[in-house]
């Protein structure tokens, strides 16, 4: 016998966290802390600096993106500080020339400096408007970079993932997140089910997310159940209480008695059906008598796993009770699910039994947001769906590109030049508006210079494409909204945040003020995001200032 | 101004820690735990089960798999007991009708009547074979399926995908995982940046990731901090001093006097260059003047970045120190790190500076493995590459899909049917044995039956595919391995624990065992997995006991 082998304490996974279950400063790139030395070092680090965070292309080859992740933004901002051990393993870590006086600074800052305005979390935003405008101190702001990506770039990708599945499924249809085996670590699994819930799903099978964020938690039982039993002598409990009269009733006798007659009646041969399966249902249900949903897969929906469910449905209700549903794990599940309901039908109709005929359909296999569109063009009869591998690694596309860009040092505008233009950043602190027409539907994100005055309701204005000079169109907005709010300041959290249900309704109603054809799924029209006359101008102006005169193009 | 508003604290993002850095077991599916009410309920608990945990495809069309994830298997082991809120939790979630005993016992059962067989952490495996073997109380193992997935999949998912990356890119170029603002959350960035190591994987920027798991962390600065300069005028400190002397020296005044030289003789315009780049340069020289890599690309590599580059070496040069590098971050990649290293030969022969000749050529643009191996086609000469998104994402293939099946209970083998041929189990309890040919690379894992002997060196063993009956060989290996060790058993870890370093190792000596044509990156052949014709046998037979006489095929 081998001595028991610890694990070394401090290589356990303690995550971001601390010990106060907060995401640490040192979750970041070696080259923030070193630029902010060589800030420090030249004097640089109280230079006023702002920055943008956005992102160029919304994901899913669609033409929106949902922002989340803002809540825990500010969570980070307000517990921003470096650990003494934070220090001490930068001390030993960077280069011998650092010099000591840099760590007692680093050890010394704070966000108090910092202001941040953001969109609020939940609302539909597009490519180059900043979801988030951090001001203050250039080494501060600049140490945040990372962690606040990370921070949004998953975020918004899980949570406009699981607002494309809710429209592609619609408002009727149950979603329920089953991702956390296939998640990127423990932590993907726990933003997924967060972040998926606030796009639009309504339930996770994810006890701990349904623990920490008051999410509702779903689930039966796998396959492994049911084939835990082979025969029905393995049921050690055959009966159950009667629901209103207590009384002690055999659940296995009249579940074999209704299977018979069932047989008969839907012509499926009792011999083929498995004798493990209807054990495992009993049990379950024995377990579950108000909560019997029943995995049907296991040995075949049409001969086995329908009639086994139907045999125990008519057997809880004997006793008083209803089933809730089946679930489909594999096959063709238009064609499965079409089959079932008409059992179900039949089945009622026939024993008079009026709720047997809409129990929840649940189908759980590999599906995606072309599944749930093909499945709709087929035709089916499923109430919900679980989903799990490719909504949270966000198959399609498993990252959002947002980016961090310096616009403005002391006051003066930053452009970032490159050959593609689409790279090319948008200089200065910016104020966006949103414009909306008269039916509600928002028209187009308007950047302008800080300075500018507002668009106001009912005056046209004039908005351009910001890169393309001929691209010009005057708009009379009948709704003038601000997307920005101040959420950081001196320190404190500025707004009241939400609860995630309130977030969740937001991503419902902003989408809502999109038009259609934005957000269908084949070709959507991109949605326009523009500058205003000035900001062109203020734009080109400073792009021809930085870029050389070179070669013939 | 508005009153602060805090984060109510219950929902800042503490992970699946609880105070004590300690994966918690409500990170699983519901249903995991409504299967365990059943089981308790019909008294099938003490029931003593064996679960398999494999993968049945290899990913990124790849025929091998590199298994990680053990030591926080481990870890979730040595911890699992349900908190007093966790049982508070589940009593107020589950079903009305869930007895109080119940939760009692809940609360009372841990993993020492658990045995965990398992594959060792870094070796290369493969499809169908267990990376482990839970033997136990039903219930319990039941318990952790879904968190011993999660944790399994991605950490095995990266540690390929880097293992990939690191066969493409041959043994002498340096790798460095850039990926955390990208990653699936906090806890995704971490896990990448640790499993990328234990891939091959020579550093990582995350500085969390260094510290948690003492993983080398490189950096250097972003675009933000070349832009954050305009003109030379900006430098408030221009001096820096002599390596060996420590007379203070202006490496401003030379580095401009260089940089005149250099651009007659490397016919580049003085005027093209960018001052605001070049006093970017200095200022990170005199902070780093021993760890001085500069990125090139924020204005022209060409035109602007090698230039200014190259003066700042020189005038480092003159104080008796060394430049490392340049960083390249957009733009043709083999073309400019081949201008740049001849460009560094050039000034190196003519003012005799030997070391610039070598200096470090770093490429980070959305790089990933078949970037590389088509910059290897080009030819290039990058010495390192910073690979981000593709590599934590592993936007290829995002999850590996691992599964945890019952293959055993109460002595008696299970299998699990499907239409799907692949999907089919291999039952009962397995000894897993890699045989290895004369020159040392591994021929097949040979599955057995526990009961048979294990295979002889140097004696023939009847090899057959487990599904087609036709497929059969002869193997006479030269070296037999046991692929399983106990690593849990009687409530504690049964084998010592490697270091991370130990892990990497075992990782690069595993493929090593491996014919090249199983790692080749296009149309790899498939690696053999074969059972014993005792097994075959046991299979095929328990398939037909089980399978039911359907209709004509």
């Amino acid at each position: 016998m081998i001595n028991r082998v610890e694990v070394p304490s401090d290589r356990i996974r303690n995550i971001n966290n601390s010990q106060n279950g907060v995401i640490q400063p040192l979750l970041t790139d070696l080259y923030q802390i070193n630029m902010a030395y060589a800030y420090w070092k030249s004097g640089k680090h109280h230079e006023k600096a702002v920055f943008d965070l956005f992102f160029r292309k919304n994901p899913f080859q669609g033409e929106f993106t949902i922002f989340a992740g803002l809540e825990e933004v500010l969570t980070f901002l307000n517990n921003f500080s470096y650990s003494e051990s934070d220090i001490e393993y930068l001390r030993v870590t960077m280069a011998e020339t650092v010099e000591d006086e840099f760590f007692e600074y680093l050890s010394s800052i704070s966000t108090t400096d910092v202001t941040l305005y953001a969109v609020d979390e939940g609302k539909v935003v597009f490519p180059r408007v900043p979801l988030l405008i951090l001001e203050g101190p250039l080494i501060v702001v600049q140490l945040l970079e990372t962690t606040l990506l990370n921070l949004v770039n998953y975020a918004s990708l899980i949570a406009t993932n699981a607002a494309r599945y809710r429209m592609a499924a619609g408002r009727k249809i149950q979603l329920l997140e089953f991702g956390l085996r296939r998640a990127q670590g423990p932590d993907g699994g726990l933003s997924a089910s967060k972040y998926a819930y606030i796009g639009g799903f309504d339930g996770t099978s994810n006890v701990l997310a349904g623990k920490l964020y008051n999410i509702p938690v779903k689930g039966t039982h796998a396959h492994s159940y049911i084939s835990s039993y082979s025969s029905l002598a393995e049921l050690q409990i055959e009966t159950l209480q009667h629901k209103e009269t207590k009384e002690d009733m055999n659940l296995k006798d009249r579940s074999l008695a209704w299977r018979e007659l069932l047989s008969t009646e839907l012509n499926i041969l009792q011999s083929e059906a498995s004798d493990g399966e209807l054990a495992a249902y009993i049990s379950f249900a024995i377990a579950f008598p108000t909560g019997f949903v029943a995995l049907v897969d296991t040995y075949d929906v049409l001969k086995s796993g329908l009639l086994n469910f139907c045999a125990v449905a008519l057997g809880l209700n004997d006793l008083g009770y209803r089933a809730l549903g089946i679930r489909i794990d594999s096959g063709d599940l238009a064609y499965l699910s079409c089959v079932a309901r008409s059992t179900f039908v039949t089945v009622a109709e026939k024993f008079n039994v009026d709720w047997l005929e809409h129990v929840q359909i649940v189908a759980s296999n590999d599906i995606n947001e072309e599944t749930i569109i093909s499945l709709n063009e087929q035709g089916h009869k499923i109430d919900c769906f679980g989903i799990g591998t490719h909504l949270v690694t966000c198959q399609r596309q498993p990252a959002l590109g947002c980016v961090f860009k310096l616009v403005e040092i002391n006051g003066e505008a930053k452009i970032k030049l490159s050959q593609d233009v689409e790279k090319v950043t948008c200089p200065g602190k910016k104020t966006v508006y949103r414009l909306y027409g008269e039916d509600g539907h928002a028209l187009i994100d308007l950047m302008h210079r800080t300075q500018e005055p507002a668009p106001k309701c009912g005056s046209r204005v004039l908005c351009r494409h910001p890169f393309q000079e001929s691209k010009r169109a005057y708009v009379s907005p009948a709704q003038v909204e601000s997307l920005h709010k101040l959420y950081w300041n001196e320190g404190k959290i500025q707004q009241e945040l939400p609860e995630l249900t309130e977030i969740r309704d937001r991503v419902s109603s902003s989408l809502q003020t999109l038009r259609q054809d934005h957000k269908r799924n084949l070709n959507p029209t991109p949605y326009k995001v523009g500058v205003t006359d000035d900001l062109y101008n203020f734009l080109h102006d400073l792009w021809l200032q930085n870029a050389p005169i070179g070669e013939l193009f």
